[in-house]
């Protein structure tokens, strides 16, 4: 089918922008001796996850059970996520998840570690835990002072195996250039290498030190003091990695097609795609909820739930109604969360449809 | 099952609160001489809609064609879909939806009505079509000066069939006290009457001239100059409208239920609900992304993706890892948009597991 005959809205991917973006980043990773565990929350989708592994990646990050579920399902082995485990039907399927794949998770209180210890040590299993350290996002994690005391403490309980540490420097996305950037992410390698040496010796084996976003993974250099990254968002890009200097337009693989249904008076023109389709997430400088992939000046100004208001005041583009059009967003991570499907494109054909098999694994 | 024993993230609606909901705005639309066509893109569950048609509702609205196709699935045989229909493969669908449904829906050009008048018309059927007016939202829409001719345009196209016409006075939202609420209504009813009088001889039967919207609901009287209403939001309620003057928090039904995961320091808790749970859409004055219902003092100031930021500073509950909260969102509307099932639930148990089978209906 060609695009141009796709219904709308429909979510659309870029096979040649997306193969790109996944052997750039296996290069970064590559280059600087580092793992390379991407967080397939951005995509959800299992054909994905099997092209970063085939391409570059070791394994796969997701926030979720019910995401590491659907990936363990479609066959990968691998899975860390990267989440505080709570609640015992929660503990439950974890212990079955890991009866079949290679599954660790976050720890940062002994109020969620002990019962996942007392589950565990029943099974008769163990469970790889990273304790989760704050490198200044203030989100979870514990801070660094106290990282080896409780490191120590994971220690000792039945059913757990401590595998390393992971931290996510978030707070890069508030940074205001590039120089602070590389700061943000020059602190989380000191910080993290350092705790790494005195909890090395407590780890059974080679100790993961796990960081990095998709903003910060150009900036790391071999021996920088962690072992793996796990950006998420370089995959697709969107309009928040265009200001976090870490994308171009051009390097932005996830677009909502849209139709033209109303064009009330010159300059304005309604498409059938809101916030149901893109979400109301804000970028960090670009205005708006999205741009045009055709013009990146016809910027959305405004959405309702099933409209999005384009204004074309700044645009050459001439727009009627029953014209289609490809928006790229502020946030692909949550607008991929809001589709069934997903269709791969290369040249204005579609070559594969990808349920969003992980689309609401909230669990 | 006990609410308490629910897995999180999870969408709870209470049906003590909704079922007091549906009646309250069926008396306001009883005392107003108005039919009551409930919008239900708001909850996208057939039996809250099937609810809302035993309480006194005479029909439903809906988006888009594909909640039309979930709705009429459902048994539901009255459908308005309050929006233009754009594109060869919609209007397929909808000349199938109307062998089986009485189905209406809106236009507001010639580009749109055309295909739509030669698809029916193909068919050997007539479509029902209401013009949409704008009244000031500047959405979609003709302005007031230009219905009446497009309406009789229309009424000349073959395979359609004028019913009357429609307005959104969506502004409603930016208004700063409850007479800005009134005096919009005021003016809605007074365009759209005028309007009806100078339409009515096209139409065939009984004209429609429907409007409406939740804050504005309270402010009709009978001989307001509109037939129908199609509030949404009412069903549920949420912090918007509690800003909009039209709910206080008692009347909240819908709530995410979620689970402390982790409490790095006193004041803060983090929450297994983020943005993918709650959306980031804002309420008009009510800060951050949701409040719990234990204490509407306890505001999520942050989300990421699967993490809320509690701040409890100004709240005097202590949430410790493991315990279950239950948050009022922002906008109900697009948070039901992101759970597969919604569960029904009365004094602390589980009645009902509802389907929201029209979520993601996005065509």
């Amino acid at each position: 089918m060609l695009v141009s005959e796709v219904d709308t809205p429909a979510l659309l991917v870029d096979l040649g922008r997306l193969t790109a973006n996944l052997d750039r980043m296996a290069q970064l990773a590559r280059g600087a001796d580092l793992k390379l565990r991407p967080h397939t929350k951005t995509h959800k989708v299992p054909e994905i996850a099997k092209l970063q592994l085939e391409r570059g990646a070791d394994g796969i990050t997701v926030a979720k059970i019910g995401e590491a579920e659907v990936m363990a399902n479609a066959g990968i082995d691998d899975i860390f996520i990267a989440n505080e485990i709570v609640g015992a039907a929660k503990i439950e399927r974890l212990a079955q998840l890991a009866e079949r794949v290679k599954v660790s998770v976050g720890v940062d209180s002994m109020e969620a570690a002990t019962p996942l210890s007392m589950g565990f040590a029943q099974h008769g299993r163990r469970l790889r835990v990273l304790v989760e350290v704050d490198v200044g996002l203030r989100r979870c994690g514990l801070q660094p002072d106290d990282v080896l005391e409780f490191a120590r403490a994971i220690n000792t309980l039945p059913g757990l195996s401590l595998a390393g540490i992971f931290t996510y420097a978030g707070q890069v996305y508030d940074a205001r250039n590039e120089n602070e950037v590389a700061g943000i992410a020059a602190y989380e390698c000191r910080i993290m290498g350092e705790l790494a040496q005195g909890i090395a010796g407590l780890v059974e084996g080679e100790i993961r030190v796990s960081g990095g976003s998709t903003p910060t993974a150009a900036t790391y250099a071999p021996a920088s003091g962690l072992t793996e990254i796990r950006p998420g968002s370089y995959v697709f890009n969107d309009r928040t990695q265009i200001d976090r200097w870490a994308a171009t337009p051009a390097d932005c693989a996830l677009t909502v097609l849209a139709t033209v249904v109303s064009v009330p008076e010159p300059g304005r023109a309604v498409l059938d795609a809101g916030s149901k389709s893109l979400t109301t997430d804000q970028a960090r400088e670009s205005p708006g909820y999205g741009m045009l992939k055709e013009d990146n000046a016809a910027v959305l100004v405004r959405l309702n739930e099933e409209h999005g208001f384009l204004d074309l005041t700044e645009s050459d583009l001439k727009l009627r109604v029953g014209d289609k059009v490809q928006v790229i967003p502020n946030h692909a991570c949550t607008v991929s969360n809001l589709f069934d499907e997903m269709l791969a494109v290369r040249g204005g054909e579609v070559e594969e449809t990808w349920p969003v098999a992980a689309r609401g694994m909230l669990r």
